[in-house]
């Protein structure tokens, strides 16, 4: 087994010159702040970016200048966005929940896995080298308690989570000044009803009524809280994890930093490789997001890779070991029902899930209904000791445009709204994932029957897709289908990379695919309203006027790259300030002459008795 | 002033290298057919993409193969697209709308420039090694006579640019034998009713109605004949031209070429340098899709960049000049009212349209109404004597989410309607440029006010751009908006390249922006349900789901990017035909799973009784 972890020291050093060579580079002018809570160890990180000032010039005898106030940006990076802290991958993470978890007296700790896997694979390996390796220490709940947020919730209970989120959801947006900033156009999404401010009471009851989830397994308890729910901010998750032919652990917790850097709010860890568990305890002890996998990639490495020879009790092990391990959220695929299968004959492209087209595999060799539905509750009792939420798998998503909305796909939805009922019963989180290739015409179709059939569980959505002609930028054409259903009401949008349908992502294809769904996510939160979510780009529309160059750079959401971009043609410092830009010249920018213009109105307090025709 | 032509023969090398190197590389497997209309000119250029056969392996004793027969691509590339021709830019291309023209017997040619600015700048240098110049042989209308394409329809002409675009928007599509190729998601979009079939008299009446325009100046011959308007296929503006700052006469020209082999429709030449009529020319000459220009941009060269100098009489030379030369189409900024100017002063960015801000400008400055509005009819007369279409410019469309919508934006648009009546009096071709900046949830009422106060004249937006968080992104952001509009009813896109607010693009950012755009354009041609529309998705989804890797690179819209995703983990040949992509490997690739399901549903016949539960 190829190690990752040779020498101590060596591997600290190459852990702090790693960080560091993420850390503080992208985001110049930038600080990390922390909003409290009630209490002390509530603390919300939040990324502040510093501003210029205004040349405020109208007596031309003396310049006089303007502040403008920091603007503050959600921030899903971490430690790894502080400067402050030093970081040290094989450490992993500060446990910043486990005083919550264990202030409520509701679990018992274990120094042995119950589950039978993870010695034989990865014990020996890989958590004698991790200080901080779950295995040392493992929560479960104690017998007849169950540890989900939900469950609290249901109690009345705010968590320090709820309140955690609350905060974050608000993002400081009571400390700006300049009522301008704040001014926003109300979007009218087709199912939110966003308040002003989110108050943690506010995230109990949306909650406790299943319409939002808080994936927070008590064994992974580095992560900060963040809600998925179609009444806070549009979520973003990213896929990492290697495959068997390509990739190494090194490079997937690569990925993991990366990712949060650039925005994602959660990750899922989809190796299929040899090292699944190694790979995955590494990404869990670093991982400040919640995680999520497919259990049933470990499962089907653990026969072989042959399908039919799955079976139940394979498959409970593996669910028991990712949750000691702390995994945040599971995809199971237990909509894809024996009598469903045949429904995919006619289609193009057949079924297009790995999870989907295993079970179906499974069914038709075995000639068994799919024992992920037949052992559903069972898996609810081992999520319920756990806190790991549902996100109940669209085995028999559409895998192109012909295929979209069709009798497969939406009878597997009505199983996923049964099987929401049954979860909500034993008090575990869930949420529904969604297509897959879907035309711009028949998106909205999808959210409205997910919202009918699933109960206003949330919704997490791959892509859509809305063309099948883009290989190399489908993390555009499901860019636009994400950014519509994110404004539709869907909750969490799994990004897509450049690479969908050719390889595995790299890191530049994790951070463009981030880039676009971040861009689409934030333009579903300002088009369904979300208060606040417009005042980064007022502030930036405000810096574009001005021609505060380095503001623009700083509050976009790539500023390197806009940097980078207005530097090829322009690179001299000097046109920092310059009143244009290299696209029109100084004689044409509007921007300037609208400034002018502006004076001129100023001055001459012009009236329309004035035209002379 | 700086020669571009130095040397005839060393020119004509240059330029046949230039060609080659944009030419047949990057559409493998692809080939120029002609479809032919009722004559022998009318002849329709369509890319072929010819692929590989399904391998039917059903006995397995023996191999057997199915024939994937070839599918046809509308094709913008004119001349260049074919490989049998020989190209050389000081040629420029063959005029096959000439015949077409001259058929009419409406017009009359001259030899000398009624215009005056031509030969004081240009004359000498350029026309001289341009074998054909327009000026060796000006058109315009015979006295009282209209050679508007729209002034043809109303009188029940159908002519042979109609019957040409008729071809061209079926995209051969009756040539297609398998039905389930065809098949498609019938799209409801807000506006448009397309017929199964095409017809040239279907052609007339768009035209006649006002609904749809095509672009086709009589001293532009060389111009293909297209469509914009809702009940065609989305099409796709690329802007090209120089800053005073940036680029050179050969990038621009390189441009085009580049446009036109990425799918542009038109492109809009916005040259504001000191080589305006030099770069038109060659562009122009060189052009099969129609050019469109911003007026003012050269006006305001001729009084030294100061927008309060500048006169009605100098911009008429401006338009006779570069109607003399071809252009397609001039983008006239004539609804910034004086009266609205003041709207705007509440505004976070002011006026962001380089033509509105200068007009803007100039009214106060003068005191005065606009003089583009005051003398719009003495346009419309030069547009008459030539088949200049009228685009009429959102001089105040907003520049930030912020301004969105607003007033200002309104009120313009209102004057744009009154102008469109005032031009379709005088047979005049109109579309209605748009926003800009806008929200999603803001969209739909963009296109909506729009064909009420325009009474359905074709809309043409650039964007809009749906957040302004995105610089570096702004293709992708504005992607978003204007695949959405493209759907509601939007003719035509204008595209928004990732240099966007920053700089001048370069080749590879109007790549860029043309691949984003032609996404969004096809999308919203599927969304809208555009017959045919689906046969290109249906057609790589079938490769996708039977392993033909390089038809799918060879359909996908930028077959080079695609393959080049693929070999970076899988170089090797022989993984062409690999069941499989290193995204999941060979042990989890659910189409491959997804085959053998098929397989095994065929050969047992499974029903539901089955099942042992």
């Amino acid at each position: 087994m190829k190690k990752i972890i040779k020498n101590r020291n060596e591997q600290r050093d190459a852990a702090k010159k790693f960080i560091k060579k993420i850390l503080g580079v992208y985001f110049p002018n930038s600080k990390r702040i922390y909003l409290k809570g009630s209490t002390e160890d509530i603390k919300v990180p939040m990324r502040e970016i510093q501003l210029s000032q205004t040349l405020v010039n109208k007596n031309k005898k003396k310049l006089r200048f303007e502040d403008n106030e920091p603007i503050f940006v959600y921030d899903t990076s971490g430690a790894y966005g502080d400067g402050n802290l030093e970081i040290n991958i094989c450490d992993g993470l500060k446990k910043i929940r486990l005083k919550w978890i264990n202030d409520r007296e509701d679990t018992v700790s274990f120094k042995n896995l119950i589950s039978n896997f993870n010695e034989k694979y990865f014990f020996d390996d890989c958590s004698k080298s991790l200080n901080n390796s779950v295995y040392k220490q493992i929560l479960k709940a104690k017998n007849n308690k169950c540890v989900t947020q939900i469950h609290y919730a249901r109690k009345g209970i705010i968590t320090p989570e709820m309140e955690f989120v609350a905060i974050r959801e608000n993002m400081g947006r009571d400390r700006i000044r300049n009522k301008n900033l704040l001014k926003q156009h109300i979007g009218k999404s087709f199912n939110s009803s966003i308040p002003e401010n989110i108050t943690p009471e506010f995230v109990r009851e949306e909650i406790a009524s299943g319409r939002a989830i808080m994936p927070s397994n008590i064994n992974h308890p580095e992560s900060e809280p963040m809600i998925i729910g179609c009444n806070f901010l549009v979520k973003v998750n990213a896929n990492i994890g290697n495959s068997s032919i390509t990739s190494s652990v090194e490079e997937e917790v690569e990925k993991l930093i990366w990712s949060i850097h650039w925005g994602a709010d959660t990750v899922m860890d989809l190796s299929t490789g040899r090292y699944i568990n190694e790979t995955r305890e590494l990404i869990l002890r670093n991982s400040p997001v919640p995680v999520g996998t497919v259990p049933i990639y470990q499962a089907i490495e653990k026969v072989n890779g042959i399908p039919e020879k799955l079976t139940w009790k394979i498959f409970r092990d593996v669910l028991l070991e990712q949750a000691e391990q702390g995994v945040d959220y599971f995809t199971i695929h237990a909509g894809v029902l024996f009598r469903f299968i045949q429904m995919t004959s006619k289609r193009l492209t057949g079924i297009v899930s790995r999870g989907g087209s295993i079970m179906a595999k499974w069914c038709l060799y075995n000639k068994k209904e799919n024992f992920l539905y037949q052992h559903f509750v069972e898996i609810c009792e081992i999520c319920a000791a756990y806190d790991v939420s549902l996100s109940l798998g669209d085995g028999l998503r559409p895998g192109s445009v012909y295929d979209a909305n069709d009798e497969a796909q939406f009878s597997e939805l009505k199983i996923l709204g049964e099987l929401t009922k049954i979860a909500w019963k034993y008090d575990i989180q869930v949420m529904i994932e969604g297509p897959g290739h879907v035309p711009m015409h028949m998106i909205r179709r999808n959210i409205d029957e997910e919202l009918k059939y699933c109960y206003n569980a949330p919704f997490y959505t791959l892509g859509p897709v809305i063309t099948d002609i883009s290989p190399g930028y489908d993390h555009f054409s499901s860019g636009i289908g994400a950014a519509m259903i994110g404004w539709f009401g869907c909750s969490m949008l799994c990004y897509v990379t450049p690479k969908e349908h050719l390889g595995l992502p790299n890191k530049d294809d994790v951070k463009q695919g981030l880039i676009a769904y971040k861009i689409a996510a934030h333009a579903a939160d300002l088009a369904k309203g979300h208060p606040g979510a417009q005042i980064r780009d007022n502030a930036i529309s405000k810096a574009r006027f001005e021609f505060r160059w380095e503001d623009q750079f700083n509050l976009a959401i790539d500023p390197e790259t806009a940097k980078k971009y207005h530097d090829e043609t322009l690179p001299q410092q000097s046109k920092k300030n310059a009143n244009f830009c290299s696209m029109c010249g100084p004689k044409f920018c509007s921007m300037k002459i609208s400034k002018d213009i502006r004076n001129s109105i100023d001055i001459q307090k012009t009236d329309q008795s004035d035209v002379k025709n």
